[in-house]
Parts: C-alpha cells; structure tokens; sequence
C-alpha cells in the first residue's frame, strides 16, 4: 500500500520527484495504443533504478524451454514479451554535462498522465553541480489515430545557464529482457542508417523472424522558432540518431519535437519496412505536433463518449475507474485479431507478456459493452484463428477427433508455459472460450457468428469434454479427474465443481448452438460438420454426460464442493489468518498453500458469476458466504467477481468492500507490486464491478436488464454502455436511475425487473 | 532388450567390438570402490559416440536452480554429481598416428569385466590405414584395499609395425558433465605440475569448495624389461601427464602401468592434497602391479565369501546376481558415513548421483545382511548427520518444534530436488528413514544405537508426522492431504494409503522406542529429551492420530485404497494397454499418465511388503491381485518388491516373472536406457527377491527365518548372509534346505516354520 499521486477525475498526478518509486510509476505513467507500449521511463538519461520497457503487440520470443524433469506433452519453448528498441530516448546535456534526474538537484517536479487525451507530461527544475539550471517540459504521446506513431516534445527554458544544450533524439536497439533472459539479447540489430534528419534502426529477433523498423526525425526550436541546425549523426553498432545542439543564453529557451515511426513485419513486408518507417516520421512531422495530437486527442474523445463511468461524491474512485478505462483502451483496440490482452498489457515483463483466460473471463464483457462490435469479435476470432493449434495441442496430449485444448497462455496458439498443473490440467479456460461465445452473442444478437465461426470452436471443445470426462464405476458417475481448478492454490484435484459445470454447459451450449446455426443456415451447418466429420452419434454421449455428470455438494451445507475431499481441509477463514502472513504466497511455502483451505480467487463463486441464472438467491447465498471468508483474492480479477456476486445476493457492504480491494489496485500498490507492471486484465473487472454489480446490468432474451444500488459513500454514478445499434447513459442516484439514450432508436429495457422503454435521443427516470 | 553380452559365471564379457553399444559398454563395464568410481571408457583415444564419465564421492556442484516458476519453499541449488578430472587416459601413437578405435580396423576385440576379483580387461587387435597392426590387451582396476588408487597396465604388440611407440598417460581437468551442465565448467584447475616422472593435478569445485587432486606416474616396459626413459612432461592449462616411448620391431612388446591416486579435500587437508598424492603414487609405483592387485583382489574374496549367491541350472540369472552383488560392493563400501548409494551410483549422472530413499528401501537391508554392522550404520548415520538440515528443512516449510522433513535428493542433507510435487510432497521418504532404523535394530540387535543416534532421529520424524496431518471435520478422523506417494504417476492426492499407515506406524515405533530407551538407559534418555525440549504431552496427540487416522479402503473388494478417490478412475489392466505405448511414460504425455489408474511402483503393494507381518494371508493376496495388474513397474525396485510379496504369498509363478524383470535389467537393458548408466539401487531389490523372496528370510524375535522355494528352471541356489555373530550359507535344493553355520556360535533359527538348531561349523539339512 502506497499512495503517492494527487487525487483528480482526468489526471494521475505525481507532485514532488519520488525518487524511490520510480519503478511503480514507470508502471502507471505507461502509455500505449493498442499496437505499442511504452514503460514511463525518462527521455534523458537516469541513473536510478529503472526498468526499460518498449514493446510492440504480436512480437514476442520463443525461448527455448529448459526443464527440470522434461513430462511428456511439454512445449518446446516459453514464449516471452520482447523488450523493443527503446525509441523513448531524448538524452540531453549542458555542454559536457549529461541531464540525469539521479544526480542532479531536481525541484517542482509534477508529472501528469492526462486521461482525457492520453498524453503524459514532466516539468520540472533541474540543476547541476555546477550551479547550471534549466527548466524543463516533456510531453509525449503514442498515437491512437496511427498507431504507428508516437512523438515526444522536449523543452528546457535556460534559467541561469549560458552555453551550449544539445538533445540526442535515439533509438537503442541493444535492449534487453529484465526477468526472462538472464541477460540473452533477443535482438539482432540489422541496420542502423542516417540520412540527412532522419534514421532508422532495422532490428530482428533471434531464433523468430520478426523485424521492426523504429525510424526517427527532429524539429528543433529556439524561442518557438524554427533552427535548421545541421545535426550530427550517430550511428553505431546498436544505436541510431542524432546530436543537435544550440547556444543558449539565461531566459532562452529550446525546445526538440522528436517524431518516431514503429513498424513491424507483422503489418508490412520486410523489404519495405525502413522506407515505410521513414516516410512515416517525414510526413508526421510535416504535419507538425499539434495536428498530429488533435488526430490523437480526438480518439480518445470518442473512446470516452463510448465508455466513461463517472462517479459523484468520491473523487479517489472516479480516478481510479477512468485509470481503468484509459489503461484498458491503451492496450487493446480491437482492430488487429492476432493481437490479444495480456494480464499486465504493455506494462512489464510479468506473465511473459502472453494471453491467459482473463481475456474470455473479464476483457470481452467489457469490450462488448464499451466499443464497437468487431473489437470483441477480434478478441473472440483470436482463439477461432488458434483452433488449429489447439487441436494439435490436445492430440499431442492424447485426444483425439479434433477436440481442441486451448493453451494456457499463448501468443501464437501454441501453449508457452510449462508448468503441468497448468498447461495439462487448468482446462476450464475451454469453457471460458465457449463462454464467451455464448456471451458474445447474447450481447450483440450477432447469431451469424455462431454460423461462420464459433460452432467450429464449440464442437472442437464439446469433443475435448467428452474425451476428458471419464466414468467412476464406483460413483456410477461421469467424473472429471486431474484438474486444477480457478483456484491455483491447488493442484491435480478431482471433480472440481467448477469445472464439471462449466464443462457440462458447453455440452449443452453446443448442441443448443448445432440446432441454431442448422436452422439459420442449413448449407454452411452441413458444410461445416463434412468438413470436420462431425456424426451426430457424437451427441449421443454428450448427452449421456450432461445427465450423469457428478457434482460434489453437501446438502447439510447447502453448498457446492469447490473439489473431491474438500471438506476434507482445515476450514481458516482468511481473517484469521494474522495480517503479516498476508499475501500468502509472499509468506507460506507452496506446500502449506497447497494443503490449506486457502482459496486464491473465485471457484465455485466463478461459477455462481457465469452461471448465476441457473441457481435460486439460496444456493447463491450459502454458496457465496462459505466460500468468500476462505478467499485471499490473490489474483487480482478475483475481488470484482466476488463483488459482482455479492451484489446479485443483495450484500451491498460486502460488495463495496470488494470493490475497494480492486478499485485502486495499482494505484495505491495495495500488493507491493505495481513495480512490475499494472494489472490490465483486472482492470476490466473493476469495472465489471461497477456495471454488473453497483449497476447490476444483465442481458436476457435480448434485452438489458439492470437492477442498481449506491454504495452510501457515493452521491451517483453513471456509466456509458453500447448496445446494439444504441447507445446509453445508465445514471444511478440514491432514489433513482436515469436512463439517457444517446443514440439509436427507442430502447425497451428492464430496471428492477420493470419493463420501460426509452425513446430515441431523450432520457428516462425511474424511481425507486 | 539387447542381447550383446557373453554368460558367464563370474565375468561380464563382450566378444567382438560392438561400436553402437559403446554408451551401454560404458555404464556397465563401470569399476568403482566406494570411493571413486569409473565409467567403462577407453583409455585410449576414441572419436567415437562416449559419455566420459569419473566420479568422486561426496564431491557435487551445487547450481543455481532455475525455475519457470518460484515456488516459496524450494531449494536454491539444484546439487549434482561432477564429471571429476580424468585420471583414466592414456593415449597411445605409432609414430605419428593416434589409436583410435573409431577409425582403426579392429579385430578379436574381447572386454572382459571380471566381477570375482574386480578388474576389466580388454584385448583386441588394430591396424591403422598404413597398414600398421598391433596386439592390445588392458587391464584396469581401482583398489578396493586403498580406495584413493587405482592402476592400469597397457600393453602394445607390434605384430607388423616398425617404427616409435608412445604412451601419453594424463590426467585431464577440462572435463564436464554431458546432461546437467550445458557447458558449463564446474572446474577450477589450480595446478598442473610434471616433476621426473610423476605429475599432478589440482582442481577445485567452482561454487563451492571441493579440492581434488590426481596424481599420476608410470613404469615402462619393453619386452618385459623395465626401461629409464625421459619422458617428455606435457604440463598444459588443464593438463598434465607425460609422452613416453620407444621405437619397436615386429614382435616387440611395450607394456605401460599406468599408477593413479585421486585424493580429495574431504580426506586431507587442502594444502597437503599434492604432496599426499604425489607420494601414493610413488608407493603404488614402488608396492609394484602384482602387489597392489594382490591386496585388491584379496579384499574381493573376502567380498564374495561375505555376499555371494550361487544358481545352480541359471547361467544367466547366476551371471545376472553377482552382476548386482558385484555393483553394489563397488558403490559403497561403508566406511564413510558422509557417502551414500544414488540410484546410478558412480555409473553415469542420471538422478544428479543423489541419495534418495532407494537407500532405505531396498540398500539398508542388502548391506545389513552382506557386510559388517558398521556398514549399514552408516548408511543410518548418514540420515542422522543431516537431522538438523531436515530439521532446517521441515522449518522452512512451517513445521515447527523440530520436526524434520529428510530431503528427497541429497549429497549433504539439503534438499537438492525441485519439483514440488516431489520435494514437498512425497514425504513417505520419512517413514522409510525410521523404517531403517527399525530394519537395523531388528536385524543386528543393537539398541543402542536407539540410545545414541535413532531416537533421536525418530523423535523429529513423529514431529513432523504429528503436524503434517490435519482433521476432516466430515471423517471425523486424521487425514494426510497433498502427498505424493510412492506411486509418482499422480501427484498431490489426500490420504495415500501408504503414507497414511507409515505415518501411524512411525508414531508407534517412536512410542516403542521412547519406553526402551528410557528403560535401557535413563541418564542418555533425560539428556536427549531435555536438549531437544521433549516433552511428554507430545505423544498425547501422536496416541491420537495411532487411534484415529483415516485408511482409505474399499471393503466390498477387500484392499486398501491407493488414494482417496482412486476407484473413481477408469481401471487399465497393463496388460490391455498395447505393447507400443510402454513403457507409458515414453509414449504418454503426463497429462495421460497422472489421469490413469496406472501406477507407476510398489505404492499399497510397498505397504504390504514392509509391514507384511500385519495383514492375514487373505489380505495380502487381495491387495497384490488387485494392484499388480495395474502396475507398470517403471521405476526399477518396483518389479522386486513385487516379487517378494508373490512370493509371501505363495504365487510362485508371479514372483519369479517379476524376478525375471528385474534380474538382468542392465545386462540385457530391457528399458534400453542402460547407455544413461545402471540401476545400482534396484540391484539390491534383486538381491532382496532371491534371499527374502525365494529364501522367505525374515527376522523375527531375533531369529532368522526361512520358508524357501526354489523356481521351476533352477536346480538349487545358495546364499550367504551374515546374521550377527554367525556368517551362514543356505542353499536351497528342490527337496531340502541346507543351513551351513560357517562362522559363529550355534545358531537358532527356522525353516518353514520349524525351529532347528545349526552347530558353529556344520551343517545341517532339512527336507521339504
């Protein structure tokens, strides 16, 4: 826990340098647009603690997998986020003396990331030990109108100094991984070139072929004029760029506009990528810094008419949530479906940088409610386009009739990590994929898609279950044996609940889905099952399993049994479990977690949130207070869930209290640990909290249904949601809920399970 | 399964050279003393397919562990045997051509390992693309009399070739280790030195501070005379030895002895490691061949008088058993407590040439039966130096009051395994450890070792086992959950039955010794109790878990279950599972193998075996039944154990197929992995399944007991054992038993059930 930065609606605020904190803020001063990340690193040089960060999406590293004891079924590498050419770089120096905010004296610092119009901005005063101060502004932003650009602003007012300031805009490609390679460089510099004012590093990863371009150009200002100053030129082995430099005298003041291009061979030939590059930073900077920013500016304009949630009466919650939102359309723009969500997005190294189910089990609802219909399709046509590699990945663990075993983290398809409690055995993110087909289509109508592609997905996971499931004899029973559960703090379980549910609801989902597409398009439907040999026979036993599938509960509990011989444990409620032992896993040994009653995030309650229309307020209840006192919440998707839940029983404290644990995660660094990056994927689930539980937004037979309560400590809130062809305010006070359709025709929807409709372009209140 | 290798009674013999088989050549023409240990490489050049390979005991490299994943608790090294310099070269030139027997025409190529008095011989005949042939015969033998020496005589005849003759005898320190290290040195050479004609090497362990030193120097003969030649010094970085030669006519014979002595900083003292070195192999020189074999050699016989077993009608299976009674002497000869038995031995680097709980298993009962009390003590005092490393480690896994978890794989009582399934969980390894104790006492009748060493180690053991079972509210009873039992094709299960009743077992065993004890000697017992704060109201609760311990059991099939929930799997019989998928675990991923009903070793079947005396006939025969056919017996003391239970009870037929599993292993390489090197500790099981199998030897209120029966293919087989004060032979024929009481008192004992007396120096049959 931490808090350091300024409280503001729009801005993430950081008063006075905190030299001690500058990994945390690199972390939540990053930007991106959803093709690139940059790490808040300083231009100039800095001396202190840091942790570079440059990535761009879709480039990743397969480094060879080294194994304690090798198990069969193991991938060959661990895929990895690759630390890019750094082209953040803008060293500055008075005369001979290099800038570094370690050594010098540093005064009025204020660094601001500005939400509204996805901009970060330095000031500050700066003096050397030889009595020389200068006055400096940085801004800088990664474009969301070209992704492919970015650009930087570099101002220092001399304010005692006279003689020579030069900047040396750079691009470094002799980067490295910090918590993966061990010092391996993952790059081969291929060209470095200048030309006139402009360069280019050419760079291409080892052992994968992808190439990347980072290209660079300058305008260089005195006094707000124009200098043609001829720049020198430096081209080395691993770096590009230029010095450019000018006398200056007290009260002048210089200022450098560095233009960047990234381009990658994900997006263009290879052959052409240096000329794309600079032709890119020549044309950007022909449009000058402020035009290039308005282009910028006014997506992030339209993102928020898309998604803001504003909340009155608790500015450190308004802060936090609009973080969440920024940070999320920083990662991910629907627009490329081979690019996906990472758990710490463009913000650290950690999890390797690979997709994981956070995306099928927070990001897509959150996309679908708050952008345009294809960027969740994307995120959906992610996995479709994977469904070949995941077939090979479960024939390569034995099944077969193309049953599909989606990885458990990935960045191309294949499986990148190599724990077998994991890879092997954490399989229900099978059925959060085909949940999130479900919940696609319940939430745009979109039935074509089921069509073209998601029936393919889902018969490949129907044939997955039913080659896992096995029959006990002694419980006469389909069993699910060997699974680890959401719950990681045990492994290699039978009958986890969750799973078998979610399991036997894809059954039943894909063959609701064969009568669907079947009807809707009979050609394709037959196409599609000649293509895959699908035989109806197939069914037979998907059927026999969804009625004979085992389920552990205790009736005198009421409950459902998170696994086999789980009451077997020691029940600790988390809150006895003394403060300093807290997180666990920072302090109990993976052996004491694994024989514990200690639950990570939501399991059987991960189950009561997907499937919650399928279980009575009692069974919710009981089911929900047995678990939650057992939870830790060390996953950080796990609180929003609970909150989510407790909100559907009507446990309002409790639902608030979930919140807070979620809603300032990174913020105020209530795990230590927002050194290594933000936690993005959690973000989704915060906001999630807010939508489906303050707001209690479900959709049903095609219609929003929300059932809303406040948290006392708020006055309102208002949230901005998608749907369909509409698009909504929904604004929730103490004894009403106004509801503004912003755009599209007349909406009937649901408020506390009162039909209402709302016309076009006009609002609607409905009191409590 | 590869048949390449002659039968003999007392040799191991290769009769032509069979180049593709050289790996296998290697691990099982393997010399060792206990002390150093040798693969079967040549000592001559060889550019051909080899895993040099040269062991120390008690010398490791402990690197840093490296994991995907951290999980609190684990080691920070992954220890390991090192590949120690290698003293065995001598390279050998015909003027300027270097003999290499990859290349060179070789014919009459014959290897003999001759297991009776311990030596390898080799002889063959080569000629070199000029046509140059010569005759070759090398005999090699580590001194079982001084363990630090070892000698090898290389003899040339030039059968065409006139011309010069060298020998070049080195040691060389650039070595590494072929699995484990990827390249890395794990040697510091400190010195090389040639003076007149002996030389040394001086090399230190990197990490960690080993000192080793070789030393080496030689006598020459030509024509059976001895010859003062100035050898020319070859005194590089890593290398140091010397080139001698002399020119020959066809005809001519050279013969090179090549004396050795590897000291170690675990003996002497570090600076005086050289200088010892130097004057060993000076002695050697001095003592001559024909002496220092004599003493070798002479060690064997008294080996073989104490250890050896004869099949009369079974060439092979009598080649097959000195093979392992052969191999076990070399790897420990018991009289160092700081060394132990890995299950590879000094034969090759599988299983990092750690200890693990073979030793307990299947060794303590070999070497009690075969060699001095003091020898398998030691093996006990190995355990008991590491207590408060286990103590150390139970500490950092949250056991408290010292108890003590014993590591799964070890060189100096830490932990130097990392996979959590295994290292944190497969925890019967502790039972096992007080199980020897038990084994020792019951056998040799010492109970003061109880006094000064076991209680002590039993007491930390009853610790941990008192804490590492919890209470299921719902059973109402004790359970251990997250084990790994000795079946290891499924990890992290509740209530392995095994573990389960090893863990009441040890409680009680403790209890019995803590009254002994106490009665044996009050004084020693108040002192031990009060240092380690022993307190009586311990054995409260361990009186408890005696009373209440859940055993998982199905009563309708009349066994033990494996595990909770192991009848929900989907019963496999092995012999339904196709030829081509075994052994399963090179054909089935792990996801596969941990979801089967496959087990992998003796698991219940372990349980039957060392507590046998508990169970009824009927119980014992219901369990094996039912477990055996679901055994693959992939690790290789489960085939033997195996057979000791069939034989107990009374299905001959079982046990000696499973006999014949284990019984020639390595000479006929049924798993084909003998390349990797042997399965020293599995050679005691064989062992185990002829003397107490077949033999049915079993103490009881300090008595032997037998109830032989002889396989249908033998016509009689005899063994040795010694028994206390008494060394017998008994020698089992197809109507009569023959007790011969060569050493000692008269002794009681039983056959069948008959209680007989044996006079000292008699014999005395008992028919069926």
């Amino acid at each position: 826990m931490n808090k350091y930065l300024q409280h503001d609606p729009w801005c993430i605020i950081e008063d006075g340098f905190h030299e001690s904190k500058q990994l945390e803020s690199e972390s939540i001063f990053s930007l991106g647009n959803g093709y690139i990340g940059q790490r808040g690193n300083f231009e100039e040089y800095y001396s202190g603690e840091k942790m570079i960060g440059s990535y761009i999406g879709g480039i990743y590293y397969p480094e060879p997998a080294e194994h304690g004891i090798w198990k069969n079924g193991y991938a060959d590498t661990n895929d990895k986020i690759v630390n890019a050419p750094n082209w953040n770089i803008i060293s500055v120096r008075l005369n001979d003396e290099r800038l570094d905010l370690a050594s010098w004296d540093v005064k009025n610092f204020k660094r601001t990331l500005n939400m509204r119009e996805g901009f970060l901005e330095r000031s500050f005063e700066a003096t050397n030990f030889k009595g020389h101060r200068i006055q400096v502004t940085v801004k800088r932003f990664l474009s969301m109108a070209d992704t492919e650009s970015a650009a930087i602003s570099y101002t220092v007012k001399s304010l005692n100094f006279d003689g020579h300031i030069s900047f040396l805009p750079l691009i470094d490609g002799d980067v490295r991984n910090k918590l993966t390679n061990y010092d391996e460089p993952f790059w081969n510099v291929l060209q470095t070139k200048t030309e006139k004012d402009v360069c280019h590093l050419w760079a291409q990863t080892r052992r994968i072929d992808f190439h990347v371009c980072g290209a660079l150009t300058f305008s260089f200002y005195k006094n707000n004029e124009l200098l043609n100053v001829n720049p020198t030129k430096i081209e080395k082995e691993k770096v590009a760029g230029f010095s450019v430099g000018t006398d200056v005298r007290t009260g002048d003041t210089v200022c450098l506009n560095k233009y960047v291009a990234i381009l990658s061979s994900l997006n263009h030939p290879r052959e052409e990528l240096t000329t794309c590059a600079r032709e890119k930073v020549k044309l950007s900077r022909d449009k000058g810094w402020n035009q290039l920013f308005a282009e910028h500016a006014a997506v992030w304009d339209e993102k928020w008419k898309q998604s803001d949630v504003i909340i009155d009466g608790d500015l450190e919650a308004q802060q936090a949530i609009r973080f969440s939102i920024f940070q999320l359309n920083q990662t991910y723009n629907g627009n490329d479906a081979r690019l996906n969500i990472s758990p710490k997005g463009f913000t650290g190294e950690k999890y390797a940088g690979a997709t994981r189910w956070d995306t099928e089990a927070v990001c897509v609802p959150f996309y679908l409610c708050t952008a345009p219909q294809h960027v969740s399709k994307n995120l959906l046509l992610y996995r479709y386009r994977h469904l070949q590699k995941a077939i090979i990945n479960a024939k390569k663990l034995g099944f077969e009739n193309g049953a599909a075993l989606f990885p458990l983290a990935t960045f191309n398809g294949s499986e990148s990590h190599n724990e077998w409690e994991l890879s092997f055995e954490e399989i229900h993110r099978n059925g959060l994929i085909a949940y999130a087909i479900y919940n696609y289509v319940k939430y745009t109508g979109d039935e074509s898609y089921l069509t073209d592609y998601g029936l393919r997905v889902l018969i490949a996971l129907s044939r997955f279950w039913s080659q896992r499931v096995s029959v006990s004899e002694e419980k006469k029973k389909f069993v699910i044996l060997g699974v680890t559960g959401p719950n990681m703090y045990e492994n290699n379980v039978n009958n986890n609940w969750f799973t078998n549910y979610i399991a036997v609801w894809t059954l039943k989902y894909t063959l609701e889905c064969i009568d669907k597409v079947k009807k809707n398009d009979f050609v394709k439907f037959e196409d599609l099952i000649h293509e895959i040999g699908f035989l109806n026979d197939e069914t037979f036993r998907w059927k026999d399993i969804i009625k004979n599938m085992y389920y552990p509960t205790d009736k005198e509990l009421g409950i459902f049994v998170q696994q086999g011989g789980f009451l077997d444990k020691t029940l600790i409620k988390v809150i006895d479990i003394p403060e300093d032992q807290r997180p666990v896993n920072q302090h109990w040994t993976w052996d004491r977690i694994l024989r514990s009653s200690v639950i990570k995030q939501a399991d059987v309650v991960q189950g009561l949130y997907l499937f919650e229309e399928f279980f009575d307020l009692k069974t919710l209840t009981a089911n929900f207070n047995f678990y939650e006192p057992l939870t830790v919440h060390e996953s950080s998707v796990s609180a929003s869930t609970h909150s989510i839940v407790a909100s559907a029983i009507g446990d309002k404290q409790k639902a608030y209290d979930l919140y807070l644990q979620t809603a300032r995660l990174d913020l105020d660094d209530y795990n230590n640990e927002v050194s290594e990056g933000l936690h993005i994927t959690s973000m989704a689930g915060t906001w999630l909290a807010i939508v489906q539980g303050f707001g209690g937004m479900r959709v049903k037979d095609n219609k929003l249904h929300f059932s809303p309560h406040i948290p006392d400590k708020w006055v309102s809130f208002a949230f901005n949601i998608r749907f369909r062809e509409n698009q909504l305010n929904i604004r929730v006070e103490k004894n009403s809920t106004i509801i503004h359709n912003l755009k599209g025709d007349n909406i009937e929807l649901y408020i506390d399970g009162k039909l209402i409709e709302v016309l076009a372009n006009s609002q609607r209140e409905v009191k409590i």
